[in-house]
C-alpha cells in the first residue's frame, strides 16, 4: 500500500459502474412504482437500505457502529488509528414521494471513496467515515436533519427520541425496531466531529444546469425564516354583498402578498420568497372568503439581509389590509451558515485539477453538514440533478454527473488531510 | 269556517311568538355551538330538522308527500280539492357554518300561514302547500338548488341521483337512508306545478337595512355565471429554485385574479365578482405550488351586462399568465330570472295594506323560486337581516322583521288566489 501523499504515480480512479450499479439497487427499496422512493426514516424501507449498505461495507471489511440517535459511521482505519477521521456522508431516508438521488448520492459516493482507495491499495494516515444520518428528511419525524442536529448537541437526545410520528410511535422506539432488524453494530458515542466534513448531494435546483457546470463548489447555506400569517375578514353572501360592504379575507390576502413581493424585491434574484402552503376558509364558491392562512418560506444567505427582509416582512402582516385583520408569528428563524474556507479551497481546487467546470455556490435547501460545519471544518460538493427537480418522483441526475461528483470527494477527501487546520 | 274573499272581519294575524319559538327550536337541531347551524342536505341534521317539521305538520292535520328527488310538500286542504294550489315554500338544509334563518325563515313562515288560517277559521277555494326543498345550499352535493331544477325538468333525474359527496356517498344513498328515518309518506310524482308560489326569504344583503325598509318585493334573481379555473405551473423547491426559474402557479392565480378585478371593475358597485373557493396544490410550505384551482361566482341582474363580462373573464382566463397555463371553464350560466308582475303586485299591495315600508329588489342570491318561477307564477319576499350578514353564523334576523315577513306572506297568499292568471 502507498499513502496518498506518497506518490502521484496512482491517482484513484472511482469505479462509475459500480457507482451506478449501487444507485440503482438502492432505488429498488421502497420504490413507488411512479419512479421514486418512499423510504421514510426508521421505517422498514429504511431499515432494509441500511441493512444493503451495511452489507456492501463489510464485504470491504470496514466497521460500522451507530449513536443513540442512530447515526451511523462506517470507517475505513487509517495508518494513524489516533488521528480525527476525515468524514463524508449524507442520508438514506426519502420524502413520501422522494427520488432516488436526494442523500442516497452522498452516501454512495462515500461508500465509493472507500473502496476506490482499497481498489488502488492506498493508505491514508487518518481513519475515513461515512456517516448515514438518522431522519434527514424529517417527513416522518419533524425537524429535518435531527440526526446531525443531535449529534451537533442542537437537540437535546431525549427530546429527539421522543419525537412523535403521525401513528403516536416515537423516534426511540422505532430506532429500537431498526437495530433488532440489522447486524450488532459496536455503540459509539454521541460524537460525530472529525479533522473535515465533505458531503456530496445533488443541487436540488437549476443553477448548474443553467450555468453548464460539473460541480458546484458549496460555501455555505442560506438561512431560512418561516412565517405564518392569518388575514381575518368576513364570510358574507357572494351574491347579496355589494363589493364596497366586503371584507373578503382573499383579496386582502392576495394585496398583502403582491405588497411584500414589490417591497422585497430583489433584482439578484438570490432571495427565495416562497408562498406554498396557502388555505382559504370556508372555501364555498358562493361565500366571500372570511379567513386565509398562508406559510412564508423566505431564504437568503446573507444573515442581515434575511433578518431585515424578515423584519420587513413582519411590519407589513400587521395591522389592517383591505379592511381586513393581519397578524403574523415567527416558525423558524435559521440564519445561514459559512462552511470552511479551507476545505472549499480544497473541493474548488480538486475541479481544476480535474478540469471539470464548476461554481462557486450557496446551498438553497438544507443538510446535514449545517450542523456538522459547527464543529467540523466542513464544505459540499454538488452534482447537477434535471431541471432541478428534487423532493419529486421524476428527480433525475446522469451517470457522468454522478461519477464526477464522487471522484472530486475523493480528490477532496485524500487532500483536505494535507490542509492544516485555522 | 269562512272563505277568505267572503269576509273582511276576520284578517288572519300570524302569530309571532310561535314562529320564534319555532325558529328557536330548529336553531338547536345540528347546532355548531357558535350561534350557528351545520345541517347540510341529507344528513341525519338534515334528517331531524324534517322529522320535526312533519311532527308540527301532523299535529295540524296537514297531509306530507315526498317527490323522487326528496322535496316535501305538506298540503292544507282547499274548499274545491281539484284546483292547484297556491304554494310557498324554501329550504331546511345549511351551509356547514350557517345561519338559523336562511331557507328555515321561508319554511316556518310558510307553516305559520298555514296554521294561522286554522286558527282563524278561514277555509280557502285551493289548496296551500309548504314545500321543502331538497338541497339548496349545494354545499354537500353540487349544485345548489338541486330539488326544485329537478322538479322543474332543469335537472335530470338520475344525474341528480348520482351525484356524489366528497365520500363518495350518492343522492340516492343518503335520500334513502333519510326516508328510512322519517315517518311514512306519501309518494308524489315529480311536478311541483301550482297556482302561485311566493317565497319568504331572509335578505342576505344590507340593503333592506340601509333603505330602513321592512320588506323586499322581489321582482326577480340575478343572473349567475359560475366558472373553474385552473392555473398550472410547475413544482420547485422553495430553497434552491431562483425565482426566475418557477413557474408558481399561485402568484399566476393571484395575478390573474387582480387583473380580472381590474377589468370588469363595476362603479355602481352592481355585478358581484367573488372567489370563494381557491385550492393551492400541493401545499407544502419549502414546494412551489405546481397548480391552483378556484371558483369564479359572477352575478348581475341585467342579461347583456352579465354575459360581456362572463365573455371577458372567460378571454383572460385563456392561454399564459405569468408563465403558467390558464384554462376555464363553464360550470354555470344562468340568466336573470323575471318573477311575474301580477304575483310581485300582489306582495306589493299586502305591504302597502299592512303599511309598512318597502322596496322592490332583485335578489343577489339564487333560490328555489328561479325554477318555480319556470312553470308556476312567482315571486318573493325578503325580510331584512343585520348587516347583510348570512351564509355565517353570526347571521341574524329580528323577530318584528320575521312576523313581518310571514304576515305579508300569509296576506299575500290568500290575495293571489282572487288574481286571474295571464
Amino acid at each position: 500500500m502507498k499513502t496518498a501523499h506518497s506518490t502521484q504515480t496512482h491517482v484513484p480512479m472511482i469505479n462509475a459502474a459500480r457507482l451506478s450499479t449501487r444507485l440503482h439497487a438502492m432505488a429498488q427499496i421502497g420504490a413507488t412504482g411512479n419512479g421514486g422512493v418512499n423510504r421514510q426514516a426508521l421505517t422498514a424501507e429504511d431499515t432494509s437500505g441500511r441493512r444493503l449498505l451495511l452489507e456492501w461495507a463489510a464485504g470491504r471489511g470496514y466497521t460500522s457502529a451507530v449513536d443513540p440517535i442512530g447515526n451511523l459511521y462506517i470507517r475505513r482505519p487509517g495508518i494513524r488509528p489516533e488521528l480525527s477521521p476525515v468524514m463524508t456522508g449524507s442520508h438514506l431516508d426519502s420524502q413520501p414521494t422522494g427520488g432516488n438521488y436526494d442523500g442516497v448520492f452522498g452516501v454512495l459516493a462515500g461508500l465509493e471513496v472507500l473502496e476506490t482507495l482499497d481498489d488502488f491499495g492506498v493508505a491514508t494516515e487518518r481513519p475515513l467515515e461515512l456517516v448515514v444520518w438518522m431522519n434527514e428528511e424529517g417527513s416522518r419525524f419533524s425537524p429535518p436533519t435531527m440526526g446531525s442536529a443531535v449529534a451537533a448537541g442542537a437537540i437535546p437526545l431525549d427530546r429527539a427520541l421522543a419525537t412523535l410520528d403521525r401513528n403516536g410511535v416515537n423516534v426511540g422506539e422505532a430506532l429500537a425496531m431498526q437495530m433488532a432488524e440489522l447486524p450488532p453494530l459496536a455503540a459509539r458515542p454521541l460524537d460525530a466531529r472529525g479533522y473535515a466534513y465533505i458531503e456530496a448531494h445533488i443541487e436540488q435546483g437549476p443553477i448548474l444546469e443553467d450555468e453548464n457546470c460539473d460541480i458546484g463548489i458549496v460555501s455555505g447555506i442560506q438561512g431560512l425564516h418561516a412565517y405564518q400569517v392569518e388575514v381575518r375578514g368576513a364570510e358574507a353572501h357572494a351574491g347579496t354583498t355589494p363589493l364596497r360592504h366586503r371584507k373578503d379575507a382573499l383579496v386582502a390576502a392576495m394585496s398583502l402578498i403582491a405588497r411584500i413581493r414589490s417591497e422585497i424585491a430583489d433584482p439578484l434574484d438570490v432571495l427565495r420568497f416562497t408562498v406554498g402552503k396557502f388555505e382559504v376558509a370556508p372555501g364555498a364558491s358562493s361565500t366571500v372568503p372570511g379567513k386565509v392562512t398562508f406559510l412564508i418560506d423566505l431564504r437568503h444567505p446573507d444573515p442581515e439581509h434575511l433578518a431585515q427582509t424578515g423584519a420587513k416582512i413582519l411590519r407589513l402582516c400587521s395591522g389592517q389590509v383591505e379592511n381586513c385583520g393581519v397578524s403574523a408569528k415567527v416558525l423558524l428563524q435559521s440564519t445561514p451558515v459559512q462552511f470552511d474556507e479551507k476545505v472549499v479551497a480544497v473541493v474548488r481546487e480538486a475541479t481544476a485539477r480535474r478540469q471539470l467546470k464548476s461554481m462557486r455556490m450557496i446551498s438553497g435547501a438544507t443538510h446535514d453538514a449545517k450542523y456538522m460545519a459547527g464543529h467540523t471544518p466542513t464544505a459540499m460538493i454538488f452534482v447537477p440533478c434535471e431541471k432541478g427537480i428534487s423532493h419529486n418522483e421524476a428527480e433525475h441526475a446522469r451517470d457522468e454527473d454522478l461519477a464526477a461528483g464522487a471522484q472530486i470527494l475523493c480528490d477532496a477527501m485524500l487532500a483536505v488531510m494535507s490542509v492544516e487546520k485555522n
